[in-house]
């Protein structure tokens, strides 16, 4: 059970997801003596929750190779995937360390055949209310065939999470004219324009806070890049507003006044309110919370974690990719050429 | 004489500079129908400038190459570049088509002996100050060697612009630790580690607008998407700000009392009020001002072109690419062997 926060912050947590999903049951591994002291404090958990002991917890800082290594079968993080892949759990929750999850997804969940290349998606909030973007750090290089996978993959998490029933598809570039960018992109949008999927075209990093697409697809280099400017972009913003209406009377006064407003915004583009990074591709539902999520923040994790669970998303992108399998075989033949 | 808003804007932004800069002279080049009566209207003016007749004006929708070939000789565009080229101006200034403006520069200017691929530079408002970005649009994709011309570039920028006598240089990556990023990332760092550079090493997303660094080295793709993910969060908050506080009585008051703090700060994080993209890397000083920049806007284009002018920085980046051509020439065969 990780996260900067640990169980005092993924214990209340859960019993606030319990009070909103009756139906849903928990299985949480972590120390033992860490986690009971807490969870007996929440009795709406204890008909509904198994607690399993591990010895072993990965940290924060460790590498993902050196974790899988040391954590293989007896970590927290490694049981709660594996109760995935063994039908005891629909899905996985975790706020600890990023890359330990993902590699460690990967070696137990393994990818989804037509899937090469997982990737972590992120809900983003936008002018129209939000979109998914994908790939924000799962893979840093990507080629035109996945690009397509992504696509697809995105799709499915758009479907579940944000109720789209044909999203837009974009991808990420520098420029929304057919030649702009790299020729991976120009090829993948190629590939793209020819499909079924619904897809709208190029989309510049400004698009995507302004809601000109459903689905932002890039790689995970640039996705990273950007998911960090935006969530850096909103504090110095706010720092800044802080700062300045606390340099003068009329400021301060306007500040008390315009607090709730303040206080509903900051709602809204609070990272935690709309978080839960989806690990897309491998055979199981993951989910990542923020490493300092709060009690809500880790909440809302869960919650991406039962609807997806329950609209059985794995499946879906299963069916998308072999639906699409003959065009991206011809595009794995074009590229083969 | 281009940008969405041409004369109208760019000679009240020339008197505004002439009245800051009475040392600095014009050369105008546009079409004279339509400068002339505009010009006329300011006085202070006439015995500083000269208005060139130019049949030709490139619009802000043509492709480079297209622009090239059409705009040769003809241009007001050429015309300024050309000036440059001669020596007859010490820096052009433009609000016209940027991948126009980048291609004619190459064309007319040559790349500086030693830089392989010129860079657009942008000046990021950060809670520390500001800092300088490149690139954010003239390179897709770039090598190890050329992250450290675009480090001795944006060193030689931040030194003549930002103040700073030893900037402190760091590569825009998805997260700080040595191993993260393409190959093509770590050689770069690992070049500029033993170089004499003040080398700080990985910069995150967020890292930006936080301060983290005095110049952020990344390649065009990577930079124009944050420069454009930055600048759409930055509206969408102000947007969402805007709606929230206009939701209630208490938020509509607090906006009137705290409406100075508020036009400070539209001040600070205005891309009109640091405008001015350094197009870096030809021999010669080539500014790039937001197409659609107003007075003030087009005026901090003009007074970034005084100072670096002034500061001779063409020469001041030959003189510190000469000094770093050993190190550069081992990289160059590092990545031969």
């Amino acid at each position: 059970m990780g996260g900067d926060n640990g169980p005092g912050t993924v214990l209340p947590a859960l019993a606030q997801a319990s009070e909103l999903h009756p139906d849903v049951r928990f299985l949480i591994f972590g120390q033992e003596e860490i986690v009971r002291p807490v969870f007996d404090r929440f009795p709406i958990l204890h008909n509904r929750s198994t607690v399993s002991h591990c010895d072993v917890a990965i940290t924060m800082d460790e590498k993902p190779g050196a974790a899988v290594r040391r954590g293989r079968r007896e970590s927290s993080m490694w049981r709660a995937i594996e109760a995935v892949k063994n039908g005891e759990a629909q899905a996985a929750v975790s706020a600890g360390n990023t890359g330990a999850l993902m590699a460690m997804s990967k070696v137990i969940l393994r990818t989804i055949p037509g899937i090469e290349r997982p990737a972590l998606a992120a809900i983003w909030p936008t002018l129209k209310g939000e979109c998914v973007v994908l790939d924000v750090g799962a893979t840093i290089d990507i080629t035109p065939a996945q690009y397509v996978q992504f696509a697809i993959m995105g799709q499915a998490y758009a479907r579940c999470v944000l109720g789209f029933s044909r999203p837009r598809i974009g991808i990420l570039n520098v420029g929304v004219e057919d030649v702009k960018g790299s020729e991976n992109i120009r090829d993948a949008a190629g590939i793209l324009h020819e499909s079924d999927l619904n897809f709208i075209g190029f989309v510049e990093g400004d698009g995507i806070g302004r809601g000109d697409a459903d689905v932002v697809v890039t790689d995970g280099f640039t996705g990273n890049v950007a998911l960090k400017t935006a969530e850096g972009t909103a504090r110095q913003f706010a720092t800044m507003l802080r700062e300045s209406m606390a340099s003068n009377l009329f400021g301060k006064l306007g500040y008390l006044l315009a607090y709730r407003s303040f206080a509903a915004l900051r709602e809204k583009l609070d990272p935690n309110a709309s978080n839960g990074g989806m690990f897309l591709g491998v055979n199981g539902i993951v989910v990542k919370s923020h490493g300092s999520a709060d009690v809500g923040g880790y909440c809302s994790a869960v919650e991406v974690a039962v609807e997806v669970a329950k609209a059985d998303m794995a499946h879906a992108i299963s069916q998308d990719v072999e639906e699409m399998r003959v065009l991206l075989e011809n595009a794995w033949a074009e590229r083969l050429d």
